[in-house]
């Protein structure tokens, strides 16, 4: 058994029981969710305390009750105590991570407190667009032991973790947050312990409900109406003006999602109306072409039919598709 | 009673008072105030004053009237001296905090007085947009001790906190500063004192009266206008137009706002005009229709009023209703 | 008199004049002017000297003609002295400070010189748009002694400061630098002395000419001419679709400013003419409506004064006024 | 031979053998990929493992069984122990590197590891866009002895080297990852030995497919089916509107793309229906002269095999030669 | 004679000759060029090597045939032997400077080579948009000596300086690199060497020629065509659209561009493009009028004229001259 791949035998820690060290990550701000990155960005108060008699000092000779270090005097510290400092690593840190404060308490018994709070950018890959903008997303914040289990291990520190209660995220409800220990491959290639802060979001809708639905509904709505009352070129005219409106609000949703692989809910609609919406002018084309055929009272039957029938009911089973294919599944 | 949760009795201040520490916050700059990630900009002095005897020094051996140190070597001079550092978190920090400048001056009392300058990105959860733009936020700046309040305790330091006079921001008008001393759940897992500088702000209207209002209403009475004037197909097409000008201002606006979860007092108005503007298209094309089958007259009694009365009567409701919904509670 | 508010009696110079530093800035490159968040970007060489006999060396000691010292080291060089490092703030940065080079050489006579060469963002809030695009502004680069100035006192070193002579800012005309020596309250809260170089800057205005005025002119003339020539519902057609041209001009001039609680020359334009061809379209309804009820007499008189006189008149006197009141005060 | 240009024999290993460097490149996310510059965003862990006897320490002295210190502190660690730290630059970096974290661990018999994890920009040149959107890229990540390699020589770890499995990269499909060594003239001048980490990407076509292809195939439709209905000036008008959408979508598609110095195949597709329109346009304005002139048989004659044939055939015969031209080759 | 304006004597070099340096810039990547803020962005690998015998060591003490040192380590080292490290200054530096990797070798002889890889972005202020988008630029990357020239002087290292063969770098073909050796005023206010890499660069024209010379060339060929069949009135709403299309335009060239103080080659087409779309609008409405008039006829020949001749010949005529005022200068 190997330490990092470098030859070492398991025993680095002498009494034969890895070092446990209880993690907790409190998320306290949401800077941004940039789901087009797939990213986010959070302030994050990280907690790691543990126990190691070889940290502790004698009062006698440093009469405080407790030493305060920062965390590049505590590798020395560390070292010179022959005994290892349980460094992690943020497994979907992104960015740099800035840190506002960092600090190690330790007291005479050898218990280590490792206190930090920082910003940086998150990787949050696990985005699936497909109900957009009515889809639940993951998140999740990991830290990774650089040590192999078999020298660390973690536990999770439940009292500590979870989201703040002022997060300053205005599109996403986040909740659910649960703290999960797992193991994974490390750095040093080998199983490494992790401790994973996993939370849930969902957007306000409202946003999506006035700046795309209503407007598309009151789009539709008047120039379906204007086929009840403007003759068969107006109303092509009309639905071509349409054609060009659907083009812009299918720029204007793309450009808030990465380039997906696969159609969104709201992807779906607007690409059926945009095709329904062509087939109506060519359809209206046709209509006038017979009535200027001496075809008029046939034209104006088909009419009937479709006005009444086909393009409602038609909006409404492409909506009615989509709500079952994307959202009830 | 523990020190951050180490098992530590609260004797850490030997003669069993906690170190006050007088904190002032003042804000010289606003770089920005970015609504939508609900954040500000800031270049702020932070002025943190407390006297401790262990940081005393003997004239004799060093003959200066003051010692200045950097933060950085503060940590050690502290330490030798067996006392605590009386560090702080800014608990809505949200980016790196760039340091311009920063130093402690301890006299051989042991006065110590800190000093800093520096630009960061604050986090400002508390924004309201029910009566965008007519809204005032409060902003804030809070700093936490980073030791529980049996160890370190904060007093605000009134005179030196505040807005500094040219602060550069020209949207907002901020004003009413106030200092608060409160106490919080600190990074230990205890009680912290804590110090905030609160500010509010409301905005100069002037911007939205010109780019937003004032195009509203010509748009509104020039279309009332073309209701006297124009056979009923053409206010449809002018309406119509209207229609996909308001989208565009639908769109515009949603551009400065983030996400949100319900409609703003601008929102309302513009959803409102939007769904008015529909009704009238489909209103005209009814009339035509009825002019068409030989209801004139009957059509041209429903226009008179609807003209005359109903239209403007009906913006000036759907106003007058926002003004009450929105901005008057 | 108290030294940074500690109780220090002032005579830390010993012999009791403050130690005279001489400053000199120069800006070398502007990176940058933001007129929106008022602030530009800058590489800025400063150059500060003083004479300390406590810096002084033995050159039997040290056979070298001058000591080179980086700025961190000269912390400790001062202090082991038991002088004082004239550390400086720069009041209106408002970014990180980028130090590209920083240097101090100390001859044996105690003699020190500073450079530094360093890119930063600074703030610029006398901003002024009133004029916009025709305005003049004031910009400035301001440093502040970080001690009161019975210890420091500054002295401008004119032949160092200035603006260099490759700015590489293309979009406004920058001179006039002048240094200005004050006094000011310093972040020890006491009367601290600054050296300031101010310098002012106007704009290259062909810009605004072709994208803003020119086609406004071209617009508008070309819209007069079909006045000349149409019937009356074209013309208001005609207003209609300027109408939503200047919208878009609106909206484009203001997105290069910050949001304003006054109106701009510019911003004072646009609207009236807003306004005005607002005042056009319903004027041409109403005389549309007097040709169908048979006063087209009484409307061809109307029209002839307004468009000959009216028109061109009523714009020329919107710009006029707007001269006055905005360029000439 | 010559070490960095300096005159040194080539004897640095004194047992005449380069020291050999086993480098292991993982790339486990991609944060970005930004083809307008060229570049893209990763989260990498690099793994380079070297043994050297110098390096080796005594149990009996130190009883750790390896030794854990900071890349800085082994600089000294090694220059002591009078061998060199095989120091590397990541040839294709394009931004700072930001170290999340960066360990070595030398265990007493002299073997070293260096761990690193970090964000970065890296160079992307090798983009050929002629295939467009349908393009398949090559993306690399280079990293370079500083030392000539017969100091330092180079092998691939493939066991540890290649793509994470979660990315987090949307718009892309990555794979084929392979590890290469060479060599190249590296900082010092002289051969110097390369670990590249090369692997392909192509894209999801369906973002292209929704906003560019099947907008413009109902446009082209529906403006084909007009021609069917509609008389000579109609049509001109309807491809004239068409002509701006192209402009637009022109516009569109050049804002996600480097100004290149040739055509893609979006961008000659574009192109070539944007001159075909143009020449529609043109077209139907003779056959009205024609029809005006009493011509109107042969017009119609024309109007016919152009309509059925020339056009629909026309597109299609842009499209084959597009796909043959760029795709098939 | 002053060192950095001190009152030394020039005798810092003992041996009365300065420190000769030479000096290598190699561009490897450009990873931008922003000809809005006249800046591009560059990773460099900077050489620079001198022989000063005062760094030499002895190979007894210390048996390494090269010392590595970082650069920081190297102010000391140099310190320590009073001799001088030859610092530098890149005078068009205009953000922070990424060291990737920086290192400087040592010799028993005291030959010094420093090596250094870094990004950062360079000020490029000789940029004249005159004959944009067929300009060629310069562009320069300088280095200053921070000592003046009695003390260092500087040489170029040709052999290792120039430009990389893969730039990455799209729209811009970059060429001619040189290496220019000169004096300038430094950092110390006296004649210091300089050592610039110096290079040239013009665009990939296709880009221009489709996305707004091809969009312009057919949009004026179709509505000349119209001229030939269309009525006065129609012409005239055709060119009053293409007015609108030209607004577009002109601010799309304008946002590549920074706010000129002049035309460039572009810009004076557009401009006069617009006038004369102006002008034939008011052109056709006369026209108009005159047959309205019961003038027909002359409105037919001055039609002829115009149309035939004025108006292909009036294009050809401001293209002509922009090539010659513009491009042939």
């Amino acid at each position: 058994q190997e330490l990092m791949g470098l030859g070492l035998e398991a025993d680095i820690p002498e009494d034969g029981a890895p070092l446990d060290v209880s993690v907790g990550i409190e998320i306290s701000q949401i800077s941004f969710v940039d789901q087009k990155s797939e990213n986010y960005g959070a302030v994050v108060t990280i907690r790691a305390s543990w126990t190691d008699p070889k940290l502790a000092y004698d009062r006698d000779e440093d009469s405080r009750k407790a030493r305060i270090v920062k965390p590049d005097e505590f590798l020395d510290y560390a070292s010179k105590r022959d005994t290892i400092p349980p460094g992690f690593i943020i497994s979907n840190q992104q960015s740099n991570r800035w840190i506002h404060h960092a600090v190690i308490a330790i007291t005479p018994d050898g218990e280590a407190s490792y206190f930090e709070s920082s910003s940086l950018t998150l990787q949050a890959p696990h985005f699936d667009f497909h109900k957009y903008p009515f889809d639940t997303q993951t998140f999740f914040f990991e830290i990774v032991s650089v040590f192999p289990n078999d020298v660390v291990t973690y536990s999770g520190d439940e009292a500590f973790s979870g989201l703040g209660d002022m997060l300053g995220e205005e599109e996403w409800v986040l909740n659910n947050p649960r703290l999960e220990v797992s193991t994974t491959t490390g750095i040093s290639g080998q199983e490494s312990d992790r401790v994973t802060l996993v939370f849930e979001g969902h957007r306000h809708t409202q946003y999506y409900m006035i700046r795309i639905f209503l407007p598309l509904l009151v789009l539709i709505t008047v120039s379906w109406a204007a086929f009840f009352f403007d003759d068969y070129k107006k109303r092509a005219e009309i639905a071509g003006a349409n054609l060009l409106v659907f083009v812009a609000f299918n720029w204007a949703v793309s450009a808030d999602l990465p380039r997906l692989g696969y159609l969104t809910f709201v992807d779906f609609i607007l690409q059926w109306v945009f095709v329904v919406t062509g087939a109506i002018i060519v359809f209206n084309m046709v209509l006038a072409r017979m009535q200027l055929k001496g075809q008029g009272e046939l034209a104006e039957t088909l009419d009937y039919y479709v006005i009444r029938w086909v393009y409602p009911l038609g909006y409404a089973a492409i909506v009615g598709f989509a709500v079952v294919r994307y959202l009830l599944t």
